[in-house]
């Protein structure tokens, strides 16, 4: 189904400094100015509605995290659970993860996450995923040393495929588990895409990976 | 159930020298003699029954497979269907693998399968499974440089387990599945265990894993 131009979006995004960071380069290297302390920096790519964003600032109220999300009639619902959550420690971003190193400078961000970020199934849009190599190198620019990635996904293929390309990158994976929902991992917060594909009965798959020294 | 102590298991693999190597200790470095050929050799490691490594005996006679199984009266088994196969490009080790460098010399070996290897569920057992990194160290001081290691198990927490430890280690992770009956590799052959798992739901993992140039 196709969701009709939401030509307000843009609006109600603009009606919410506190929350909607609408001039996200201007606060490259100094991202303390944004929230106000030197908290560590957590962001997610590709938030969508904002569920596992908003669950994860409430329950780290001494993390601040940042949601990243192209589509703006997509990030209008996560801005309208930030509203209602009404926590401090969460902003969003309207914004090309491909673009990251406009906002962030090198040591800005602490942790990543990639939650049931789109799998491109096909070969020639390798480029387009989130754990190809130019986004690895992209990462790498914006986190500290020793920074990490934490990825969820139950598409088999993309993680399979994220495995090898984490690896031929020279990540170092500290944590993995092929059926999150039924291992000993503790807090798991869901998010929408988690909640439907765990429902349908698919394994959902998880993994850490750390940019390590690499001399 | 146990197995009673089987006394002919040792007469009847000391009946077949041209299958079972009772010496392997005298081919290390020089294993082209075993075979009379110098085509490369692979290692499966804890070979059980011999199935697997049979059947991949037959479909690449330029290849010469060896097997390495620790149980005599496991072992035993194999051997009566090497007898049946007639192949001469397999032969069986009756061995414990942690002294493989006993019986090889760095480059003896091109290639090394680990079939459902024996778990180890419980942490302080950690130094048992076959991909704990002492092994994967003996693994690298026989394999040829870019050697490979072929993982298959349906135990979840070993394929956990052992990515961490491939990685920790530094190998190159070059393919992996995570349904292996339900991917794309052709030409599998399937184990003893593997036919048993499998059968009784469980989703088959593998990876090939390389060593790497580690200057
Ligand atoms: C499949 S949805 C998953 C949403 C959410 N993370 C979840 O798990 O429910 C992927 C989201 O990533 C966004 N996205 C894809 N590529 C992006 C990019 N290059 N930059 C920012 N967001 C992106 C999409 O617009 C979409 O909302
Ligand atoms: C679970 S069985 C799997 C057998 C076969 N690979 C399969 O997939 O059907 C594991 C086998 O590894 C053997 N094994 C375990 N540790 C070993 C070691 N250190 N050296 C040689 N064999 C070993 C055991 O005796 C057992 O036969």
């Amino acid at each position: 189904m196709r969701m009709r131009h939401k030509p307000w979006a843009k609006d109600k995004l603009a009606a919410y400094p506190q929350f909607v960071v609408g001039n996200p380069i201007e606060y490259k290297g100094n991202w303390k100015k944004a929230f106000g302390n030197d908290n560590p920096i957590h962001i997610e790519v590709g938030t969508g509605k904002g569920r596992f964003i908003t669950e994860m600032a409430k329950a780290n109220p001494s993390i601040n995290y940042i949601g990243i999300e192209l589509s703006e009639r997509v990030i209008v619902a996560a801005l309208d659970r930030l509203i209602e959550a009404e926590v401090t420690n969460l902003k969003l971003i309207n914004f090309n993860a491909e673009n990251l190193e406009d906002c962030f400078a090198k040591g800005d961000v602490d942790q990543i996450y990639l939650n049931f970020s789109d799998p491109w199934p096909k070969t020639r849009h390798e480029k387009r995923r989130l754990t190809y190599k130019t986004f690895l190198a992209r990462y790498e620019r914006i986190l500290v040393d020793g920074g990490e990635i934490h990825f969820k996904t139950d598409n088999r293929s993309l993680f399979e495929y994220s495995l090898r390309s984490f690896s031929e990158y020279g990540l170092l994976l500290t944590n993995v588990s092929l059926d999150l929902h039924n291992s000993d991992f503790e807090g798991n917060i869901m998010t929408e895409y988690e909640e439907k594909f765990s429902k349908m009965g698919h394994p959902i798959y998880r993994s850490e990976v750390k940019y390590q020294n690499m001399k």
